[in-house]
Protein backbone atom coordinates (compact mmCIF):
# COMPACT_ATOMS: atom_id res chain seq x y z
CA UNK A 1 0.00 0.00 0.00
CA UNK A 2 1.26 3.49 -0.79
CA UNK A 3 0.39 6.81 -0.22
CA UNK A 4 1.47 8.29 -3.45
CA UNK A 5 -0.91 9.83 -5.78
CA UNK A 6 -0.10 8.20 -9.14
CA UNK A 7 -2.07 10.62 -11.61
CA UNK A 8 -4.87 12.65 -11.91
CA UNK A 9 -7.73 12.01 -13.73
CA UNK A 10 -10.94 13.94 -15.26
CA UNK A 11 -14.47 11.81 -14.67
CA UNK A 12 -17.66 12.75 -15.67
CA UNK A 13 -19.19 10.96 -12.19
CA UNK A 14 -20.01 13.60 -9.74
CA UNK A 15 -17.36 13.60 -6.68
CA UNK A 16 -18.12 13.11 -3.14
CA UNK A 17 -17.05 11.45 -0.16
CA UNK A 18 -17.22 7.46 -0.69
CA UNK A 19 -18.89 8.25 -4.23
CA UNK A 20 -17.80 5.27 -6.45
CA UNK A 21 -16.30 6.47 -9.77
CA UNK A 22 -15.90 3.90 -12.93
CA UNK A 23 -12.55 4.63 -14.96
CA UNK A 24 -13.05 4.33 -18.55
CA UNK A 25 -11.51 2.25 -20.83
CA UNK A 26 -8.62 4.48 -21.62
CA UNK A 27 -8.00 5.42 -18.17
CA UNK A 28 -8.15 1.68 -17.30
CA UNK A 29 -5.29 0.72 -19.96
CA UNK A 30 -3.53 3.80 -18.51
CA UNK A 31 -3.67 2.49 -15.15
CA UNK A 32 -2.88 -1.20 -15.10
CA UNK A 33 -0.33 -0.87 -18.42
CA UNK A 34 0.84 2.13 -18.08
CA UNK A 35 1.29 2.85 -14.25
CA UNK A 36 0.93 -0.60 -13.13
CA UNK A 37 -1.18 0.41 -10.48
CA UNK A 38 -2.72 -1.67 -7.78
CA UNK A 39 -5.35 -1.83 -5.37
CA UNK A 40 -5.58 0.17 -3.03
CA UNK A 41 -2.94 2.97 -4.73
CA UNK A 42 -4.40 6.54 -4.92
CA UNK A 43 -5.36 8.87 -7.43
CA UNK A 44 -6.55 12.33 -8.05
CA UNK A 45 -10.14 12.74 -9.53
CA UNK A 46 -11.70 15.99 -11.07
CA UNK A 47 -15.05 16.41 -12.61
CA UNK A 48 -14.65 20.47 -13.35
CA UNK A 49 -17.36 20.82 -11.28
CA UNK A 50 -16.71 19.59 -7.47
CA UNK A 51 -12.78 19.93 -7.08
CA UNK A 52 -9.92 17.98 -6.49
CA UNK A 53 -10.97 14.35 -5.07
CA UNK A 54 -8.34 12.22 -3.20
CA UNK A 55 -9.45 8.79 -4.54
CA UNK A 56 -8.26 4.53 -4.24
CA UNK A 57 -8.72 1.82 -6.34
CA UNK A 58 -11.19 -0.64 -5.32
CA UNK A 59 -11.22 -3.27 -7.97
CA UNK A 60 -8.76 -3.11 -10.91
CA UNK A 61 -8.51 -5.46 -14.00
CA UNK A 62 -7.77 -4.99 -17.81
CA UNK A 63 -11.29 -3.80 -18.80
CA UNK A 64 -12.40 -2.27 -15.49
CA UNK A 65 -11.22 -0.13 -12.53
CA UNK A 66 -13.70 1.27 -9.69
CA UNK A 67 -12.34 4.04 -7.62
CA UNK A 68 -13.74 5.63 -4.60
CA UNK A 69 -13.49 9.47 -3.54
CA UNK A 70 -12.22 9.42 -0.16
CA UNK A 71 -11.63 13.28 0.67
CA UNK A 72 -11.41 16.85 -0.87
CA UNK A 73 -7.65 17.56 -2.06
CA UNK A 74 -9.04 21.46 -2.96
CA UNK A 75 -12.17 22.65 -3.25
CA UNK A 76 -13.86 23.82 -7.04
CA UNK A 77 -12.22 27.45 -6.94
CA UNK A 78 -15.18 30.08 -6.61
CA UNK A 79 -13.82 32.52 -9.86
CA UNK A 80 -13.08 28.99 -12.54
CA UNK A 81 -11.46 30.09 -15.47
CA UNK A 82 -11.05 32.99 -16.97
CA UNK A 83 -13.54 33.55 -20.21
CA UNK A 84 -11.32 33.50 -23.21
CA UNK A 85 -12.09 31.39 -26.03
CA UNK A 86 -9.14 30.32 -28.74
CA UNK A 87 -10.26 30.32 -32.18
CA UNK A 88 -8.09 28.59 -34.17
CA UNK A 89 -7.98 27.43 -38.09
CA UNK A 90 -6.72 23.83 -38.05
CA UNK A 91 -3.02 23.26 -39.28
CA UNK A 92 -0.57 19.98 -39.71
CA UNK A 93 -1.69 17.31 -37.46
CA UNK A 94 1.57 17.99 -34.83
CA UNK A 95 0.69 21.38 -35.10
CA UNK A 96 -3.27 21.39 -34.16
CA UNK A 97 -2.23 18.75 -31.36
CA UNK A 98 0.14 21.46 -29.65
CA UNK A 99 -2.72 24.20 -30.32
CA UNK A 100 -5.01 21.88 -28.58
CA UNK A 101 -2.47 21.18 -25.76
CA UNK A 102 -1.03 24.67 -25.10
CA UNK A 103 -4.44 26.71 -24.87
CA UNK A 104 -5.64 23.88 -22.18
CA UNK A 105 -2.39 24.82 -20.27
CA UNK A 106 -2.80 28.39 -21.03
CA UNK A 107 -6.33 28.32 -19.49
CA UNK A 108 -8.62 29.06 -22.78
CA UNK A 109 -12.25 28.01 -21.52
CA UNK A 110 -12.83 27.49 -25.31
CA UNK A 111 -11.29 26.07 -28.15
CA UNK A 112 -13.15 26.19 -31.52
CA UNK A 113 -11.72 24.91 -34.70
CA UNK A 114 -12.17 27.66 -37.53
CA UNK A 115 -12.24 26.38 -41.28
CA UNK A 116 -10.65 29.21 -43.44
CA UNK A 117 -10.08 29.24 -47.57
CA UNK A 118 -6.99 28.20 -46.64
CA UNK A 119 -7.42 25.49 -44.11
CA UNK A 120 -5.82 22.37 -45.39
CA UNK A 121 -7.22 19.87 -43.12
CA UNK A 122 -10.95 20.41 -43.72
CA UNK A 123 -11.15 16.94 -41.49
CA UNK A 124 -10.86 17.79 -37.79
CA UNK A 125 -10.94 15.00 -35.65
CA UNK A 126 -12.59 16.75 -32.40
CA UNK A 127 -12.82 13.46 -30.54
CA UNK A 128 -9.22 13.29 -30.68
CA UNK A 129 -8.35 17.25 -30.35
CA UNK A 130 -11.05 16.46 -26.81
CA UNK A 131 -8.81 13.43 -25.34
CA UNK A 132 -5.87 16.08 -25.79
CA UNK A 133 -7.24 18.99 -24.02
CA UNK A 134 -8.71 16.27 -20.70
CA UNK A 135 -4.85 15.01 -20.73
CA UNK A 136 -3.64 18.30 -20.55
CA UNK A 137 -5.95 19.92 -18.03
CA UNK A 138 -4.96 16.90 -16.06
CA UNK A 139 -1.37 17.43 -16.13
CA UNK A 140 -1.57 20.74 -15.45
CA UNK A 141 -3.89 20.98 -12.94
CA UNK A 142 -6.93 22.76 -14.35
CA UNK A 143 -10.22 22.73 -12.26
CA UNK A 144 -11.69 22.40 -15.44
CA UNK A 145 -11.42 21.37 -18.87
CA UNK A 146 -12.01 23.38 -22.15
CA UNK A 147 -15.07 22.72 -23.64
CA UNK A 148 -14.26 21.90 -27.15
CA UNK A 149 -16.53 23.07 -29.91
CA UNK A 150 -17.06 21.51 -33.35
CA UNK A 151 -15.52 23.04 -36.59
CA UNK A 152 -17.01 26.04 -37.67
CA UNK A 153 -16.48 28.17 -41.42
CA UNK A 154 -15.30 31.69 -40.60
CA UNK A 155 -18.32 33.42 -42.01
CA UNK A 156 -21.32 32.04 -40.38
CA UNK A 157 -19.06 32.35 -37.20
CA UNK A 158 -18.66 36.15 -37.40
CA UNK A 159 -21.99 36.34 -38.40
CA UNK A 160 -23.73 34.50 -35.50
CA UNK A 161 -20.92 36.69 -32.93
CA UNK A 162 -22.04 37.84 -29.91
CA UNK A 163 -20.52 41.37 -30.48
CA UNK A 164 -20.17 41.57 -26.60
CA UNK A 165 -17.46 39.25 -27.10
CA UNK A 166 -14.12 41.04 -28.43
CA UNK A 167 -12.74 38.97 -31.20
CA UNK A 168 -8.47 39.41 -30.93
CA UNK A 169 -7.24 38.43 -34.39
CA UNK A 170 -3.50 37.89 -34.98
CA UNK A 171 -3.02 39.99 -37.66
CA UNK A 172 0.07 39.96 -39.99
CA UNK A 173 -0.59 42.06 -42.48
CA UNK A 174 0.95 44.67 -40.09
CA UNK A 175 -2.46 46.88 -39.31
CA UNK A 176 -2.57 45.92 -35.70
CA UNK A 177 -1.39 47.75 -32.66
CA UNK A 178 0.86 45.94 -30.39
CA UNK A 179 -0.52 43.00 -28.82
CA UNK A 180 0.29 44.90 -25.08
CA UNK A 181 -1.51 48.02 -26.45
CA UNK A 182 -4.60 46.56 -27.01
CA UNK A 183 -5.06 44.17 -24.34
CA UNK A 184 -4.34 47.11 -21.43
CA UNK A 185 -6.69 49.68 -23.26
CA UNK A 186 -9.61 46.91 -23.72
CA UNK A 187 -8.72 45.68 -20.22
CA UNK A 188 -11.81 43.79 -19.07
CA UNK A 189 -15.02 41.86 -20.57
CA UNK A 190 -15.05 38.23 -22.26
CA UNK A 191 -12.39 37.65 -25.08
CA UNK A 192 -11.59 35.27 -28.20
CA UNK A 193 -8.44 35.23 -29.78
CA UNK A 194 -8.27 34.31 -33.22
CA UNK A 195 -5.42 32.61 -35.21
CA UNK A 196 -4.88 31.69 -38.72
CA UNK A 197 -4.28 28.94 -41.38
CA UNK A 198 -0.50 28.31 -42.62
CA UNK A 199 -0.15 30.69 -45.59
CA UNK A 200 -2.53 33.41 -43.61
CA UNK A 201 -6.34 34.78 -44.17
CA UNK A 202 -7.15 35.55 -48.04
CA UNK A 203 -7.92 38.77 -48.76
CA UNK A 204 -11.68 38.29 -48.87
CA UNK A 205 -11.44 36.91 -44.97
CA UNK A 206 -9.35 39.40 -44.19
CA UNK A 207 -11.67 42.73 -45.07
CA UNK A 208 -14.59 40.70 -43.21
CA UNK A 209 -12.49 40.85 -39.90
CA UNK A 210 -11.99 44.27 -40.37
CA UNK A 211 -15.16 45.16 -41.37
CA UNK A 212 -16.51 43.42 -37.83
CA UNK A 213 -17.47 45.77 -35.17
CA UNK A 214 -15.98 43.36 -32.23
CA UNK A 215 -12.76 42.13 -33.79
CA UNK A 216 -9.42 44.14 -32.96
CA UNK A 217 -6.31 43.62 -35.02
CA UNK A 218 -3.31 43.26 -32.97
CA UNK A 219 0.59 42.66 -34.35
CA UNK A 220 2.67 40.08 -32.68
CA UNK A 221 5.48 41.86 -33.68
CA UNK A 222 8.06 42.11 -36.52
CA UNK A 223 8.70 38.14 -36.89
CA UNK A 224 5.99 36.04 -38.89
CA UNK A 225 5.22 33.54 -36.07
CA UNK A 226 3.79 29.75 -36.88
CA UNK A 227 0.26 29.38 -36.32
CA UNK A 228 0.43 27.21 -33.12
CA UNK A 229 2.84 29.89 -31.89
CA UNK A 230 0.89 32.66 -32.12
CA UNK A 231 -2.23 30.85 -30.68
CA UNK A 232 -0.16 30.46 -27.65
CA UNK A 233 1.85 34.20 -27.51
CA UNK A 234 -1.94 35.74 -28.10
CA UNK A 235 -3.78 33.46 -24.84
CA UNK A 236 0.04 33.91 -23.15
CA UNK A 237 -0.52 37.97 -23.50
CA UNK A 238 -4.28 37.82 -22.29
CA UNK A 239 -3.24 35.92 -19.04
CA UNK A 240 -0.61 38.28 -18.36
CA UNK A 241 -1.82 41.17 -18.97
CA UNK A 242 -5.77 40.59 -17.87
CA UNK A 243 -5.83 37.28 -17.03
CA UNK A 244 -5.19 34.79 -13.97
CA UNK A 245 -1.43 35.42 -14.73
CA UNK A 246 -2.13 39.50 -13.65
CA UNK A 247 -2.50 39.30 -9.95
CA UNK A 248 -0.66 37.60 -6.70
CA UNK A 249 -0.69 33.92 -7.31
CA UNK A 250 -2.31 31.74 -4.42
CA UNK A 251 -1.61 28.13 -4.85
CA UNK A 252 -4.65 26.01 -4.50
CA UNK A 253 -3.05 23.28 -2.36
CA UNK B 1 12.65 30.77 -65.55
CA UNK B 2 10.64 31.71 -62.38
CA UNK B 3 10.69 35.06 -60.55
CA UNK B 4 9.05 32.89 -57.43
CA UNK B 5 11.53 32.83 -54.32
CA UNK B 6 11.64 29.04 -53.34
CA UNK B 7 12.92 29.67 -49.93
CA UNK B 8 14.89 31.81 -47.20
CA UNK B 9 18.44 30.06 -46.28
CA UNK B 10 20.99 31.25 -43.75
CA UNK B 11 24.76 31.02 -45.13
CA UNK B 12 27.98 32.04 -43.71
CA UNK B 13 29.18 34.44 -46.53
CA UNK B 14 29.21 37.83 -46.85
CA UNK B 15 26.58 38.92 -49.24
CA UNK B 16 27.11 41.59 -51.89
CA UNK B 17 26.15 42.32 -55.34
CA UNK B 18 27.38 39.42 -57.53
CA UNK B 19 28.57 37.85 -54.17
CA UNK B 20 29.13 33.65 -54.98
CA UNK B 21 27.70 31.52 -52.53
CA UNK B 22 28.03 27.74 -51.89
CA UNK B 23 24.97 25.69 -50.13
CA UNK B 24 25.94 23.47 -47.51
CA UNK B 25 25.29 20.01 -48.24
CA UNK B 26 22.05 19.87 -46.10
CA UNK B 27 20.74 22.86 -48.15
CA UNK B 28 22.42 21.44 -51.37
CA UNK B 29 20.08 18.47 -50.56
CA UNK B 30 16.83 20.37 -49.80
CA UNK B 31 17.01 22.22 -52.52
CA UNK B 32 18.12 19.46 -54.69
CA UNK B 33 15.65 16.70 -53.32
CA UNK B 34 12.58 18.54 -51.65
CA UNK B 35 12.37 22.18 -53.71
CA UNK B 36 13.24 19.80 -56.76
CA UNK B 37 14.77 23.15 -57.70
CA UNK B 38 16.72 23.83 -61.16
CA UNK B 39 19.53 26.28 -62.29
CA UNK B 40 18.07 29.76 -62.58
CA UNK B 41 15.34 29.51 -59.56
CA UNK B 42 15.53 32.38 -56.80
CA UNK B 43 16.03 32.14 -53.11
CA UNK B 44 16.38 34.64 -50.61
CA UNK B 45 20.05 34.49 -48.63
CA UNK B 46 20.86 36.20 -44.68
CA UNK B 47 23.95 35.86 -43.00
CA UNK B 48 22.99 38.18 -39.67
CA UNK B 49 25.09 40.99 -41.22
CA UNK B 50 24.03 42.29 -44.59
CA UNK B 51 20.64 41.64 -44.58
CA UNK B 52 18.50 39.91 -47.11
CA UNK B 53 19.86 39.57 -50.55
CA UNK B 54 17.69 37.73 -53.61
CA UNK B 55 20.34 35.08 -55.09
CA UNK B 56 20.00 32.83 -58.36
CA UNK B 57 21.30 29.34 -58.65
CA UNK B 58 24.03 29.04 -61.13
CA UNK B 59 24.75 25.85 -60.66
CA UNK B 60 23.03 22.40 -58.81
CA UNK B 61 24.03 18.96 -58.49
CA UNK B 62 23.46 16.34 -55.83
CA UNK B 63 26.29 17.55 -54.07
CA UNK B 64 27.06 21.59 -54.42
CA UNK B 65 25.02 23.99 -55.34
CA UNK B 66 26.31 27.66 -56.34
CA UNK B 67 24.43 30.70 -55.96
CA UNK B 68 24.56 34.32 -56.89
CA UNK B 69 23.26 37.42 -54.79
CA UNK B 70 21.79 39.65 -56.89
CA UNK B 71 20.08 42.46 -55.38
CA UNK B 72 19.36 43.16 -51.68
CA UNK B 73 15.72 42.90 -50.41
CA UNK B 74 16.19 44.45 -46.99
CA UNK B 75 18.93 45.78 -45.36
CA UNK B 76 20.08 44.82 -42.16
CA UNK B 77 17.93 45.92 -39.22
CA UNK B 78 20.24 49.34 -37.37
CA UNK B 79 18.44 48.06 -34.09
CA UNK B 80 19.00 44.28 -34.47
CA UNK B 81 17.21 41.42 -32.09
CA UNK B 82 16.27 42.66 -29.17
CA UNK B 83 18.74 41.94 -26.15
CA UNK B 84 16.70 38.64 -24.56
CA UNK B 85 18.50 35.10 -23.58
CA UNK B 86 16.99 31.85 -23.09
CA UNK B 87 18.62 29.78 -20.24
CA UNK B 88 16.30 25.99 -20.13
CA UNK B 89 17.13 23.37 -18.81
CA UNK B 90 17.08 20.27 -21.45
CA UNK B 91 14.08 18.25 -21.14
CA UNK B 92 13.23 15.18 -23.54
CA UNK B 93 14.25 15.37 -27.01
CA UNK B 94 10.68 16.89 -28.33
CA UNK B 95 10.46 19.52 -26.11
CA UNK B 96 13.62 20.61 -26.21
CA UNK B 97 13.53 20.71 -30.14
CA UNK B 98 10.34 22.73 -29.30
CA UNK B 99 12.42 25.23 -27.37
CA UNK B 100 14.86 26.26 -29.52
CA UNK B 101 12.31 26.69 -32.67
CA UNK B 102 9.74 28.71 -30.45
CA UNK B 103 12.16 30.56 -28.84
CA UNK B 104 14.12 31.53 -32.40
CA UNK B 105 10.61 32.65 -33.72
CA UNK B 106 9.92 34.85 -30.50
CA UNK B 107 13.42 36.41 -30.71
CA UNK B 108 15.62 35.23 -28.29
CA UNK B 109 19.03 36.30 -29.14
CA UNK B 110 20.92 33.72 -27.13
CA UNK B 111 19.93 30.32 -26.17
CA UNK B 112 21.83 28.00 -23.76
CA UNK B 113 21.49 25.03 -22.32
CA UNK B 114 21.51 24.86 -18.63
CA UNK B 115 22.23 21.28 -16.59
CA UNK B 116 20.58 20.72 -13.47
CA UNK B 117 20.23 18.50 -10.62
CA UNK B 118 17.25 17.04 -12.40
CA UNK B 119 17.97 17.44 -15.78
CA UNK B 120 17.89 14.23 -17.50
CA UNK B 121 19.37 14.50 -20.57
CA UNK B 122 22.90 15.18 -19.43
CA UNK B 123 23.76 15.43 -23.55
CA UNK B 124 22.61 17.42 -25.10
CA UNK B 125 23.27 17.46 -29.25
CA UNK B 126 24.29 21.41 -29.52
CA UNK B 127 24.75 20.86 -33.37
CA UNK B 128 21.13 19.57 -33.95
CA UNK B 129 19.48 22.25 -31.55
CA UNK B 130 21.66 25.13 -33.31
CA UNK B 131 20.03 23.31 -37.07
CA UNK B 132 16.74 23.87 -35.33
CA UNK B 133 17.71 27.10 -34.60
CA UNK B 134 18.58 27.93 -38.24
CA UNK B 135 15.56 26.07 -39.82
CA UNK B 136 13.48 28.01 -37.54
CA UNK B 137 15.39 31.56 -38.58
CA UNK B 138 14.69 31.24 -41.84
CA UNK B 139 11.09 30.65 -41.53
CA UNK B 140 10.50 33.60 -39.35
CA UNK B 141 12.07 35.92 -41.54
CA UNK B 142 14.67 36.79 -38.79
CA UNK B 143 17.54 39.11 -39.54
CA UNK B 144 19.77 36.68 -37.32
CA UNK B 145 20.22 33.58 -35.79
CA UNK B 146 20.32 32.73 -32.27
CA UNK B 147 23.71 32.24 -30.54
CA UNK B 148 23.74 28.61 -29.56
CA UNK B 149 25.95 28.57 -26.41
CA UNK B 150 27.11 25.22 -25.17
CA UNK B 151 25.52 23.68 -22.37
CA UNK B 152 26.69 24.71 -18.70
CA UNK B 153 25.79 23.59 -14.79
CA UNK B 154 23.41 26.18 -12.93
CA UNK B 155 25.83 26.44 -10.49
CA UNK B 156 29.12 27.70 -11.87
CA UNK B 157 26.75 29.47 -14.34
CA UNK B 158 25.36 31.89 -12.04
CA UNK B 159 28.89 32.21 -10.41
CA UNK B 160 29.52 33.74 -13.43
CA UNK B 161 26.85 35.89 -14.16
CA UNK B 162 27.16 39.66 -15.63
CA UNK B 163 24.84 40.99 -12.91
CA UNK B 164 24.01 44.24 -15.03
CA UNK B 165 21.93 41.62 -17.03
CA UNK B 166 18.15 40.56 -15.22
CA UNK B 167 17.61 37.03 -14.67
CA UNK B 168 13.92 36.68 -14.57
CA UNK B 169 13.37 32.56 -13.04
CA UNK B 170 9.57 31.18 -14.16
CA UNK B 171 8.73 30.10 -10.53
CA UNK B 172 6.50 27.09 -9.53
CA UNK B 173 6.65 28.03 -5.66
CA UNK B 174 4.28 30.98 -6.26
CA UNK B 175 6.86 33.29 -4.47
CA UNK B 176 6.97 35.60 -7.66
CA UNK B 177 4.84 38.44 -8.99
CA UNK B 178 2.97 38.76 -11.69
CA UNK B 179 5.16 38.50 -14.60
CA UNK B 180 3.37 41.32 -16.46
CA UNK B 181 3.87 43.52 -13.17
CA UNK B 182 7.70 42.82 -12.57
CA UNK B 183 8.72 43.27 -16.66
CA UNK B 184 6.60 46.39 -15.90
CA UNK B 185 9.18 47.61 -13.27
CA UNK B 186 12.38 46.38 -14.81
CA UNK B 187 11.10 47.64 -18.14
CA UNK B 188 14.40 47.81 -19.79
CA UNK B 189 18.03 46.99 -19.48
CA UNK B 190 19.62 43.34 -20.50
CA UNK B 191 17.38 40.49 -19.85
CA UNK B 192 17.47 37.12 -19.39
CA UNK B 193 14.79 34.15 -18.73
CA UNK B 194 15.39 30.75 -17.12
CA UNK B 195 13.11 27.33 -17.23
CA UNK B 196 13.62 24.57 -15.45
CA UNK B 197 13.69 21.01 -16.12
CA UNK B 198 10.97 18.51 -15.19
CA UNK B 199 10.14 18.78 -12.05
CA UNK B 200 12.00 21.84 -11.34
CA UNK B 201 14.49 22.83 -9.63
CA UNK B 202 15.74 20.98 -6.75
CA UNK B 203 15.14 22.63 -3.31
CA UNK B 204 19.50 23.90 -3.03
CA UNK B 205 19.15 25.31 -6.62
CA UNK B 206 16.04 27.11 -5.61
CA UNK B 207 17.89 28.83 -3.13
CA UNK B 208 20.59 29.82 -4.63
CA UNK B 209 18.68 31.23 -7.25
CA UNK B 210 16.35 33.44 -4.41
CA UNK B 211 19.58 34.36 -3.03
CA UNK B 212 21.27 35.40 -5.86
CA UNK B 213 20.80 39.36 -6.60
CA UNK B 214 20.30 39.53 -10.53
CA UNK B 215 17.37 36.98 -10.17
CA UNK B 216 13.88 38.01 -10.27
CA UNK B 217 11.27 35.30 -9.48
CA UNK B 218 7.91 35.82 -11.69
CA UNK B 219 4.79 34.34 -12.35
CA UNK B 220 3.29 32.30 -14.99
CA UNK B 221 -0.20 31.82 -13.65
CA UNK B 222 -2.49 29.14 -11.57
CA UNK B 223 -1.70 26.35 -13.40
CA UNK B 224 0.93 24.22 -13.65
CA UNK B 225 3.16 24.93 -17.17
CA UNK B 226 5.06 22.14 -18.65
CA UNK B 227 8.82 23.53 -19.20
CA UNK B 228 8.26 24.27 -23.08
CA UNK B 229 5.27 26.43 -22.58
CA UNK B 230 7.01 28.66 -19.71
CA UNK B 231 10.25 28.83 -22.09
CA UNK B 232 7.71 30.15 -24.46
CA UNK B 233 5.32 31.98 -22.45
CA UNK B 234 8.09 33.80 -20.48
CA UNK B 235 9.55 35.33 -24.36
CA UNK B 236 6.20 36.23 -24.95
CA UNK B 237 5.53 38.60 -21.84
CA UNK B 238 9.33 40.10 -22.33
CA UNK B 239 8.68 40.75 -26.35
CA UNK B 240 5.06 41.82 -25.83
CA UNK B 241 5.81 44.44 -22.62
CA UNK B 242 9.74 45.25 -23.20
CA UNK B 243 10.71 43.91 -26.43
CA UNK B 244 9.99 44.50 -30.43
CA UNK B 245 6.58 43.38 -30.14
CA UNK B 246 6.19 46.94 -28.03
CA UNK B 247 6.07 49.29 -30.45
CA UNK B 248 4.56 49.87 -33.97
CA UNK B 249 5.23 47.66 -36.26
CA UNK B 250 7.17 49.31 -39.39
CA UNK B 251 7.29 45.58 -42.19
CA UNK B 252 10.73 45.35 -43.41
CA UNK B 253 9.50 44.34 -46.62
Amino acid sequence: MSARVLCRLFVSARLAKDASVLADAGQARYLGSVLRARPADRVCLFNGQDGDWLADIVHLDRQRVELRALSCLRPQPDTGIPDVWLLFAPVKKDGTDMIVQKATELGASVLWPVLTSRTNSQRVNVERLRATAIEAAEQCERSTVPDMRMPERLEPLLAGWEHTRTLYVADETGRGDPVATVLAREASGPAAFLTGPEGGFDPRETELLHQAPFVRPVSLGPRILRAETAAMASLTCWQAINGDWSHPLIRPY
